[in-house]
């Protein structure tokens, strides 16, 4: 199976070389890492669903005109993507007061915001991610003003199409990260959007019980992670009803 | 003494009713505090030559047409000053790596930025004053966008006439804090430059040999801080050469 060159081994996913040039493939592991990789874990069965929820998403998202590296999902655990040059940026869209947010405005978790908010965090382990304004990012280089004016439109657009489909189904998105990348085709250049949306990425609660779905049931020791990103799949209609998944055993693929 | 209405204590000054309405008398203490409160030390003399330095700088910036809330000195340790709303935002200028920029970017105090950057920091001591975004600052109205355009245009003004002013005596302008207000006048209402500008908000390092001038001899236990200040004072013409600063001694006024 590994003949396969990795490129890159992160905290949730797996590179290796695609078969044309321009492609990659992303593996998705189990593993659970929060707050700077101080918390780690496997859970048995994540990287199936995440591969299957940010496949969902993804296709969706190019459906309507938002372009994604997304090519098409390869097997339970891995998918093809296009390779881009990645921003060091973390994208986050806040609709919801909660993490961070509330801890550093003091503003109760689940206060609904005024309006959504977009907040920059500069990827580094190293660092621990801290947050940036654009003020940084432009200064630094880390993308220009009219890249930064490309991603926050992106931003928005996801926002948008990502909080109609969770009210779709009873779930009531409160915040998500996303990463871009630089497409480069030929002469031109695009921004699109990269890396994986899932409830590792996204906080999803549920609109009645406002129970958690997402990977605070990680970070806070809540419990029933696979269980709870299991209903997210469910719910978008992506595995069947009282279909157990699980990362070893069989799992039924529509 | 006291007759006057104490409107407002902080950690440096205190603000008392003015003569008139819509004025205030800003009274420097000696006191010096750090890291959201936890140091805390008087430091005897940075009161009287906070007041005179940061009554040059704001009689300086009025005259090239920075509206400041500076009205005139009135004695050693107070000021009057036009009372306005403040924005409860710490607005800080970086020229070169220091501080807390170094520390969150991993970037090494000293280093030239590649271009100077805006900070924000809402001014909270309950929250430690978090760095926020215009995003953060929109969403939740402490400035609208208009207003915060007049901020930064103010700042990059403040910027441009510090650095020449301290590069004219010898001095680096790494980086300063300003806090702004609204200045209602009939139905008018203009952000003008309120508070404070002296080495308790600044960083300013000797162009030779780099020796701080500033607060960070506090926050770092350099010592000298009070020398530190008078040779400010005294670069700037604004105290006589050999004569010391002493709050409570006698101190010439030139
Ligand atoms: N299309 C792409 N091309 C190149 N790199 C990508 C693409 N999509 C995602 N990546 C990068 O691949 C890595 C995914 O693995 P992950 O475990 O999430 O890593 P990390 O721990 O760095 O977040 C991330 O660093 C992400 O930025
Ligand atoms: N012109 C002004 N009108 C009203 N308030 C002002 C004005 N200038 C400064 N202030 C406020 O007065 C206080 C000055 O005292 P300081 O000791 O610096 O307080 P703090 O500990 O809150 O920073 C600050 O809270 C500042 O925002
Ligand atoms: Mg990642
Ligand atoms: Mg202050």
């Amino acid at each position: 199976m590994n003949r396969r060159r990795r490129i890159y081994e992160g905290k949730a996913k797996i590179l290796y070389e695609g078969p044309e040039p321009g492609t990659l493939i992303q593996f998705f592991k189990d593993d659970a890492t929060a707050f700077n990789k101080k918390k780690h874990d496997v859970i048995d069965g994540k990287g199936v669903l995440n591969n299957r929820i940010s496949e969902y998403v993804f296709t969706h998202l190019n459906k309507i005109g938002i372009p994604t590296h997304f090519i098409r999902r390869l097997n339970m655990r891995e998918q093809l993507i296009r390779e881009v040059e990645m921003i060091p940026l973390e994208i986050v869209v806040r609709n919801v007061a909660a993490g961070s947010l509330s801890t550093r405005l003091g503003i109760e978790e689940g206060t609904v915001l005024p309006r959504s908010i977009i907040e920059f965090y500069y990827k580094s382990d190293q660092l621990a991610d801290p947050m940036v304004s654009e003020e940084h990012i432009t200064a630094f280089g880390w993308a220009n003003p009219a890249e930064l004016d490309d991603i926050m439109a992106l931003a928005i657009r996801v926002n948008d199409f990502l909080s109609g489909l969770f009210l779709g189904v009873g779930i009531q998105l409160i915040d998500f990260k996303i990463e871009c990348g630089r497409l480069f085709e030929g002469d031109m250049m695009r921004i699109i959007l990269a890396d994986e949306i899932s409830p590792d990425s996204c906080r999803l609660w549920d609109i009645e019980t406002k129970e958690k779905m997402d990977k605070d049931r990680f970070r806070q020791d809540l419990g029933g992670l696979v269980e709870a990103y299991s209903e997210v799949a469910r719910r978008l209609g992506i595995i069947n009803e009282n279909e157990p998944i699980r990362g070893t055993g069989p799992v039924l693929v529509k």
